[in-house]
């Protein structure tokens, strides 16, 4: 039984990005489209993310055989909650969001079982510091990897491989991985370093303010180091809330290897530091 | 009175790349080099960015009326030391360090005063993570910023306005700043986030190795993250060692930044923090 059709849960970068995607690659159904702002759900619709509006999430969720969520955590946390009830077993849910244990343990409770649908967690490494359907793009995904936390206990939903196959045409690697390892994983590749680049850009500007010879003479390091500082609070506040224990052990240790360098400027072990950077850097994909 | 010739003693990245940028302007005399490295030296001339290779720095510097110090910042005070009793008053030495202070110092013992060459400190803000003039590019100058730290006591050196002329049609902005001030700012601006970026790639190797999950999902934000980790120990060692008081300052504030952030991981003051950092990055010119 193929995918007949899709219904998109929040069209905004992501959302929007998906449903430009599956055009792009001629997904022959239609792709319903709600979001709670309708002024992007509008932009979304004239940028071809979509082939119909609908008025409120449950219709949308119900008219479609893949739904798919994409929104802040605890918004898709609200979704899956408000539609265990009203979905049947050949719907397939999944998502786009930044943490995924949260997801399988609510799915876990809500889908699980006979008579219901079925909710596969994913995730395209795929942000920006920016939001907004405005930005979207049908090749956001390309040359990235979308990661699925699927439930190991249960069997795989008929769907599911098809809608694997979808975001493989979207030009994006597909890695299955544990629910919790993902969030472990995620927090030190992408939410402490965004943390990072927000505490960074704060300072900076707690420091500096306008001063113009620091803006004059800040390079290419700077711009790179702190463009994550451009992202909005809105973004994040759920990913900190949810993931908060291994964020704060991510940047902990950051902390530490920060003092133990400071108190090492001088001595051979800046040399050790240097060399260790070296060689991950030196090994795929980075170099 | 012209420059009518120029020596570079170090012609690597910087050294070469100043050469190449000479000559894509048509500087009109001589470009004599000089490196320790013969490999270097050699390259150098192929690529164009010298018209001749001299033996030995002295006879070098000798022969040209404006002599660039292009190497680390204690190779540069060592050659100031070594240059100042042959050099001559029409001749004026200039350098591309990463730190100023030091040299100004070192100028006003050794090279204030009748019968001397002058020295103006300098610096083009436009390195990158590689080093070796394989690297070099007549363009590395282009739209970035080259600091002068010239010494507010004295007068200008006749050549200096010919130098500065040559550098801005190189690409590049001139800024003049206190030499305290420039080490201040770099600090900041430069050494501190090369210092993250080899902290935060060197916890990565110890943290995760060659784990290939954390590999796999690895985007945009962690290569930008750590792109300076693959920056060499040999370019940085002085730059940490002569300006350790203000790098260190730089890093403790980062470090209690961090720790604060990661305290209200779960509260309205993460929000602030964000809030600070966008001001940071909406204003010019990272806007």
């Amino acid at each position: 039984m193929p995918i007949r059709s899709i219904a998109i849960l929040g069209t905004g970068l992501i959302g929007g990005s998906v449903g430009m995607a599956l055009r792009a690659q001629k997904f022959p159904g239609p792709i319903l489209g709600w979001d709670k702002d309708q002024e992007q759900l509008h932009i979304a619709l004239q940028r071809g993310a979509l082939t119909e509006i609908v008025d409120d999430p449950i219709s949308a969720a119900s008219a479609a055989d893949l739904i798919l969520l994409a929104g802040p955590v605890f918004t898709i946390l609200d979704w899956m909650e408000q539609l265990a009830p009203i979905l049947l077993p050949h719907q397939l849910i999944t998502d786009v969001g930044s943490v995924k244990n949260p997801m399988l343990q609510r799915a876990q409770m809500l889908y699980a079982g006979a008579g219901r649908a079925d909710f596969l967690g994913g995730h395209p490494m795929s942000g920006k510091e920016v939001f907004g359907v405005s930005y979207a793009e049908a090749n956001l995904f390309h040359g990235s990897v979308w990661l699925f936390t699927p439930d190991k206990q249960a069997p795989q939903h008929p769907l599911a491989a098809e809608w694997r196959s979808w975001v493989e045409r979207f030009g994006s690697r597909t890695l299955d991985l544990d629910a919790e390892r993902h969030d472990e994983l995620c927090a030190w590749v992408s939410h402490m370093p965004q943390m990072l680049a927000t505490a960074l850009s704060a300072l900076y500007q707690d420091h500096f303010g306008e001063a113009e010879d620091m803006r004059a003479i800040g390079g290419r390091a700077l711009r790179e180091m702190t463009r994550l500082g451009a992202s909005p609070y809105s973004m994040w506040r759920d990913i900190a809330h949810t993931n908060a224990d291994a964020i704060g052990s991510a940047i902990a240790a950051l902390e530490q290897r920060l003092a133990h360098l400071r108190e090492h400027l001088k001595t051979p072990d800046l040399r050790d530091e240097f060399n260790r950077a070296n060689a991950f850097r030196n090994s795929p994909p980075f170099k």
